[in-house]
């Protein structure tokens, strides 16, 4: 309940972006994004980490529990999944342990990515792909700004070219071993860490 | 093939330890560990990594076969389990995508931990339990030794209270959220990668 929340308010902000695309479907219109942000960083005694996770290219309902349930562990601010039907799903059910009550779930579809990306642009969010490109950041490298948006791909064809284009960045994860390439889920949970990680030590250094 | 590999020689340089329990079992007995890691290591154009992944204590094939495929990934030198039964479990095979080929698994029962864990301190290696504990270390603040050991709790109890004792440390994973704790292997995940991520920079600053 309060959990799957709207971002009603927000779309007031566009301009020529909100004529052509469908609202996000959402379960509580009457509340904005932001203020469920400000509500759970308050809850969480948090007062600036702004972490967006998008798994909306995600198809396995396993993968989208496991990363619900590791997002909310890491506080971070929302998950966007491409449907919020995956939520009634008994194996999302079964690895989120319920984490989807308490971290806001957004529904955007793939087909919406594009728009949704450009509005947080708008709103100050630098926009970050998990994958590997030729210009791509090692993560040992990669310094996360506060307010990030990460953007994991399809687990058979990582992120689509289309969308390459409107990412600020790409960052990828230094592997080592034979077997090409780790499992989504997995790659998310190190990306939020990384990001909680560099956080919790710019805390402690103030 | 080659992949399942003996720790037949190490055990050779045990005293009183030896008497009292079982061999870990393996399938190609005529090769020992430490010549396995160095083979793999070499494979993978690494000389001074050694970071062995503990998961006897963990039930779920799932677990063991996401576990098995971030190891491979991040070219730990060995996977050790409970029972190599598992390997020929379908939704282990599922999730390993074939990183048992690649990555030497050691079977060690829970029942011989302790044992085998004393055995590894004498070869140097720090024994890391992934734990909670009023003593625990922040994982944003533990330095991994060149020789590291990781104990996985069990899913529902941890690491139980007899093995706590045999530690050289526990870890801990800072957690922000609601919910209580993360996925067994998202938490190996996160610390396989925090050993490999204090390796890579130790190197680029060589």
């Amino acid at each position: 309940i309060g959990s799957h929340l709207a971002e009603a308010d927000s779309q007031t902000e566009w301009t020529d972006v909100q004529k052509k695309i469908i609202p996000w479907k959402n379960s509580t219109p009457s509340l904005d994004l932001e203020t469920a942000f400000q509500d759970r960083a308050a809850k969480l005694g948090k007062s600036n980490s702004r972490l967006i996770v998008v798994a909306s290219l995600i198809d396995k309902s396993t993968n989208l529990g496991g990363l619900c349930r590791t997002s909310e562990i890491f506080g971070a601010s929302a998950l966007v999944v491409g449907s919020l039907h995956y939520i009634q799903d008994k194996q999302f059910q079964h690895l989120s342990v319920s984490a989807e009550q308490w971290l806001p779930l957004v529904e955007v579809k793939p087909s919406q990515l594009v728009d949704y990306l450009q509005q947080k642009k708008t709103e100050g969010y630098t926009i970050i792909g998990v994958e590997q490109t030729a210009k791509s950041f090692d993560l040992t490298e990669y310094c996360f700004p506060e307010k990030s948006l990460l953007l994991l791909g399809n687990e058979h064809e990582g992120i689509p070219a289309n969308l390459i284009h409107h990412l600020d960045v790409c960052v990828e994860i230094p592997q080592q071993g034979i077997i090409r390439s780790l499992n989504v889920h997995v790659s998310g949970a190190l990306l939020i860490w990384e990001y909680t990680r560099q956080h919790v030590i710019k805390q402690k250094q103030q």
